[in-house]
């Protein structure tokens, strides 16, 4: 591809995203130069997508180049950080031009609604892969991190949990979620749509420095993330099923399914943070302002694990789904 | 490789590198935190290496892991910047730790020879993939682009060129450059090495900030990458192919093929700058200071284009090589 890479690059990926005047060489040179404001820390971050790992082959080409930059941006919005340069590394099995103008369509245009400037892109032959490298600023010492929570504090998540897994494609000849069948189109496309094109909480992020004492992106699930969370703080966690925020689509189409995947689905890319329960007023008051939806569902304990409760009682993951759920905790 | 990967990503790639102090918080979080020295703008690039791509199975995953940052490197040496902090995203078809091991030992290795930290990793289960990114620093304003020269500068390079084509592995069944086969073992060895664990030139980089007027690092071939500087200042370019540096194993295992491959082979991983007429004596001198040698070998022209010149003669790249060549210029 060496030959038609530098034209492809020109064609579909230089000028992508948000124009921004910290970034003194974009795309065409050997590489970026970026200029840092005085008083910012940089934080950076990597994550890929790779065919028949992360994605089914087919799959719209839109939605990738959203997601690829969608869960670069959650991992900077759990450090609260501001996301602005980013550099894409592309393999593509061969050149597709309208497989490049949807994914630089979907990439472009979370690029610009968060600030990013797409400022190094290179092309490879290659079994089709997308590889995002971001970088974000932070005020000097004020980013979040996972080991900040300390015993008492109050564990909270944004948005809802499960639709992304519920509205996962399955791989041709294995069977959706139970009750997925019987979904309405309507819940189905919305389930779609939140797999399709995850919203990283960038703003939550951002507004929860100096609030927030720990802070982690959910991309494996609650219940592999938050212990990550609790022992990077040197806790356990306590986990109250009840309180898990599930939206009404996710109840209707998931069933009993839904806490399961709530809990172990993966691909949300909702915060999960902890803040010392003194402070759940300004929580509450900074959701607010930002306009996500933010709940309580447990806290963290001496010790280590994590516990799941519903109500009084400890249940295994196990024993989900109860049945009772169907038509359970609002 | 969800559960393993934080666990593999611990025992091999955590501390990996130089340890640095402005390194706030390296692997282990949603992202790293980094602080930038005052007055330094940042420089990032992405490259990436993929089987059967850029390499054949059954690389030695020490030079792969060498070879993924080198190429890296070599991108912020034609900045001038200094290079700090690399991401690294892999995917592996199988975890082998042996082949990590490996991998972990190339890459560090030439990571704390340049004073490079790894900050970030990222492992996927894929088709075998190295993605690094690196970023670097440079005094504010002060870093070199390839949109500098100007009509009568002239053209150097560094090192020697041709070596790591006539040192790269052939698919098996296909026959290596003519002369290949009666190489002697120790220039066979001495290429190959050259091919494998190339070295960027970071240092005489940093040191040609404020003399030279331009510069790009060789990836692929002088031939290539010369008309993109020259393009990129607005010029075309002479080269007096008398004047290229060969090295002597090239010259003597390539007879006439080496011509070709210091021109077009690729992988070189040399600097080829420009530097008004006035300043050779300085750049010589800057050469000296750093170790590395360096050779004028054309300039740059008002027009466009690259024309070869052998002496008073323009001659086309396809009549190489010339049989008088296999002793030719030294």
């Amino acid at each position: 591809m060496r030959g038609a890479e530098s034209d492809l690059i020109d064609r579909f990926l230089r000028h992508l995203g948000a124009v921004r005047t910290d970034v003194l060489l974009g795309i065409g040179d050997d590489a970026a130069i970026l200029r840092l404001a005085p008083g910012f820390d940089v934080v950076q971050t990597t994550d890929a997508l790779v065919e028949q790992v992360h994605f089914l082959p087919g799959s719209p080409a839109r939605s990738l180049g959203h997601r690829a930059l969608a869960v670069n941006l959650s991992d900077l919005a759990a450090m609260g950080a501001s996301p602005a340069w980013a550099l894409l590394s592309l393999t593509l099995p061969a050149i597709d031009e309208h497989w490049l103008a949807e994914f630089a369509a979907g990439f472009g245009t979370l690029a610009r609604e968060h600030g990013v400037a797409l400022v190094g892109g290179n092309l490879s032959r290659g079994p089709l892969t997308a590889t995002v490298l971001l970088s974000g600023q932070v005020p000097e010492g004020t980013a979040l991190r996972r080991s900040g929570g300390r015993a008492g504090d109050e564990v909270w998540v944004s948005g809802t949990l499960g639709d992304s897994a519920l509205g996962r494609p399955r791989t041709p000849g294995t069977s959706g979620a139970p009750g997925a069948q019987e979904a309405s189109a309507a819940d189905a496309a919305w389930l779609r749509a939140r797999h399709e094109f995850p919203t990283p909480r960038v703003a939550l992020g951002a507004a929860l420095r100096g609030v927030a004492s720990a802070c982690i992106d959910l991309s494996d699930g609650l219940l592999a993330d938050l212990p990550r969370l609790a022992e990077a703080s040197g806790c356990g966690a306590e986990l109250d099923i009840e309180c898990l925020p599930l939206s009404a689509a996710a109840r209707r189409a998931g069933g009993v399914e839904a806490w399961r995947e709530a809990l172990a689905g993966g691909e949300d890319y909702e915060l999960c943070f902890t803040a010392p329960p003194g402070r759940a007023a300004e929580v509450a008051a900074v959701a607010e302002r930002v306009a996500v939806p933010v709940r309580r569902c447990g806290f963290l304990r001496a010790g280590s694990g994590v516990e799941l409760r519903r109500g009084d009682a400890v249940i295994e993951f196990s024993q989900l789904p109860f049945d009772h759920f169907a038509s359970g905790p609002a």
